[in-house]
């Protein structure tokens, strides 16, 4: 079954290619090149029917993941679906499943099956559960088996922790946090313990064949990626990226999609640079970042440590930010943890479009801007990330009132403005008119 | 009463310098030369008796501004005085008492007397107060009668709109939310009314004999920032900008200090370049920003959109950050909100320091980052911004456990990471002994 970069190598225009090229408004001609370029990618799993593709790549809009999963603490199936319904209420692009709890295979059909957006997973997680946490039991080719049952089952992408290999171990001696990739983690232990290389990249080629089989999009993860500020940038995390931008050039000779993974915690000066390493070395291929967040001094409040990382890493051409939520580095996030992470995510997402220049990404701000300066709320609440929260915290007043209880009628600078302009009189509301008064109020020098 | 400006420039060394280049850690000769030169400010007014002094400007670390403050809808002095608890209690270097409502005189008292840190005011408002929301009775020596009772009082530092005159009112309309502070929408409508130009800019010289007197800081207004991204960075806004530069110069020359109010609603990446032109029209002087929120979607989320702004605002070199509650756009903010606008810019300003390369600034994160690797999580929190939220997510888990509940034990990446180091033993904690060990290893070349 070719994939989606295979038919753009051959030139021709899939149904998916199409769909996508309509939701972004982009010729799919451009789309198609970009695809075959490994430029964009669509992580579209042949067997997951339900999908309504996207596109991830430069010259698209900027992505958001959100993870969800149940753990061994807290494994509930409804819960799982409950997430996943906020996250196609409050617009996530695209979800991971990282269940290490519950039964695994069928909390990831059930979600894969309910689910319109692209499903996302980290089939080591699975390959540790079924060695019931004996990492080192597990046999090399018990991932083969794993990630060919997940893609089977609709997968859209896999996280492949392949990138971290014995020679790279000793570069985190130095590091405050170690390893905080939880594959990563997993992968190293198997290595030391097993003293063996790296079973992903040993048997790359296989897995390649698998993704090719059913589609499957190749999220090159980084196990290296540092887990705080002190740990940022250094040998242990470049080395990496550039193994990865060589598992990148693999993958494409096998038709296989990629996006690379990124970090984690960054300093806010350092970010720029990281987005042009991982695009220097692994070949433009999309780049998927997790964060970053800009500090660590702020548990608890990581969505946001990590949303001004996330938009700033998107300005850059960071083309896909994995949400952070508020119960970081201290719980497995509930379903209203994920939509905090979602919507703080969507405001770095939308802030790093407008930033990059996406065409036409500032429209919903002005429409939403003309209808404050109207005081039409219903409309500023209907074009707002959450109208439900916006309206809870208006509704100390009614939504008749043309002024807020910050400000009382006499202060608000809306009312003295729209006084200025009508002369006194505030009576109507019409844009239309209040541009003819201005302007007849300029020419007659009254302002 | 000569001014800090006045002792610095004749190399006097006052006991409000000291204390802020010992808590600041700088040398307190710089100190005065940069005071000297219009870099730095110290807001204190003479009759702020429980002052503890803060420096604000380049070289110091970010400052935060809470905004608290009655308004008519809302008027109750408990309610202020529980906000600056929370001010004090979260961090906020200095509070702003915005309102508008109640009895404007004792709530401000009250406020000043309460608090340690430098108290903020736009005497615009209770000039409006006074004349019963009436702008058009307003005579424009009110103005100075309400600076003098609010300067002697003990205010350290007024909002004065003097940088909006009748020649730029034209400017704005072209603009989606025409003029949207409220102080400068304010002085608008006194101007078209009365036919008149500006009375803070006509009476400047005036303000700065009463500034002088009592040495409270200019915090000069930008009435014209933009209400919305359309309007940033527009020619409305960066003529008041070089009209502030101007007035900057004149207050100088009265040995009055002076920081510059700026936007607002700013792309991200208009931002360097808005602190850019603030420094060269401004000379220098300290950059006092309002977020800048980087997209208008998010009502109820502002705190959000603008710490992304503030922090990137922030590393490229604005000294002090308004903070933005979720209530913004929407209500008054409660202590809540206050209490979650100035996490998220504690966040930014923190953010910020770092990339700035403030000396030291990257201590707290590498320590609550080593107390997490030790799965320290009593001393995780100590060092967090606020324990209290961190330790309640936690909760679902006890203090005692070495992994939480997103990962469980067997995915923890941590807990395999140190297992790698401790060759499966997993006994002690000691970081020199886990280093010993990695040493060991790595002569042995197990990893």
């Amino acid at each position: 079954m070719p994939t989606q970069l295979s038919y753009a190598r051959n030139s021709t225009i899939t149904k998916q290619m199409r769909y996508v090229a309509e939701q972004e408004n982009v010729d799919v001609g451009w789309l198609m090149q970009q695809i075959s370029d490994g430029k964009i990618i669509i992580p579209a799993n042949v067997n997951h029917k339900k999908l309504h593709p996207i596109g991830i790549g430069k010259g698209l809009k900027t992505k958001i993941n959100a993870n969800i999963g149940a753990s061994k603490i807290r494994a509930g199936i409804a819960e799982e679906l409950k997430k996943l319904e906020y996250c196609i209420k409050y617009g996530a692009d695209t979800a991971m499943d990282l269940s290490t709890g519950g039964n695994l295979n069928v909390i990831r059909q059930s979600i894969i099956d309910a689910s319109p957006i692209p499903i996302g997973t980290v089939p080591t997680y699975q390959v540790v559960e079924e060695a019931n946490g004996k990492i080192e039991n597990i046999k090399a080719d018990d991932w083969l088996d794993v990630i060919e049952l997940q893609a089977k089952q609709g997968v859209d992408y896999m996280t492949i922790h392949a990138g971290i290999l014995r020679r790279t171990l000793p570069l985190t001696k130095n590091r405050v946090t170690g390893i905080v990739s939880r594959g990563g983690a997993i992968l190293a232990r198997w290595m030391v313990e097993n003293d063996k290389e790296n079973p992903l990249y040993t048997q790359f080629e296989q897995i390649c064949d698998i993704f090719e089989k059913y589609d499957v999009t190749f999220s090159l993860g980084d196990s290296l990626r540092p887990g705080c500020l002190h740990d940022a940038t250094d040998a242990a995390q470049i080395e990496e990226l550039k193994i990865l931008g060589e598992l990148t050039l693999k993958a494409w000779e096998k038709d296989c999609q990629v996006m690379i993974e990124g970090p984690g915690h960054i300093p806010l000066n350092q970010i720029k640079l990281n987005v042009e390493l991982e695009k220097k070395y692994c070949h433009n291929a999309p780049f998927y970042v997790l964060g970053p967040l800009v500090t660590d001094i702020a548990p608890g409040y990581d969505h946001i440590t990590s949303a001004i990382g996330a938009a700033v890493a998107g300005q850059y051409g960071a083309d896909y930010l994995c949400y952070v939520t508020p119960a970081e580095h201290l719980g497995l996030p509930g379903p209203e943890e994920v939509k905090q992470g979602i919507i703080a995510y969507k405001i770095a997402a939308h802030a790093a479009d407008i930033a990059k220049g996406i065409p036409n990404a500032r429209q919903r701000d002005d429409e939403l801007s003309k209808a404050r300066f109207d005081f039409d709320w219903e409309k500023q609440f209907a074009l707002s990330l959450d109208p439900e929260t916006a309206r809870k915290i208006r509704s100390d007043l009614g939504m008749e009132a043309d002024f807020c209880s910050m400000c009382g009628p006499d202060y608000c600078s809306m009312r003295n403005f729209h006084k200025i302009i009508e002369e006194k009189t505030f009576n109507e509301r019409k844009r239309e008119d209040k541009a003819k008064k201005l302007k007849q109020m300029e020419e007659e020098r009254l302002i």
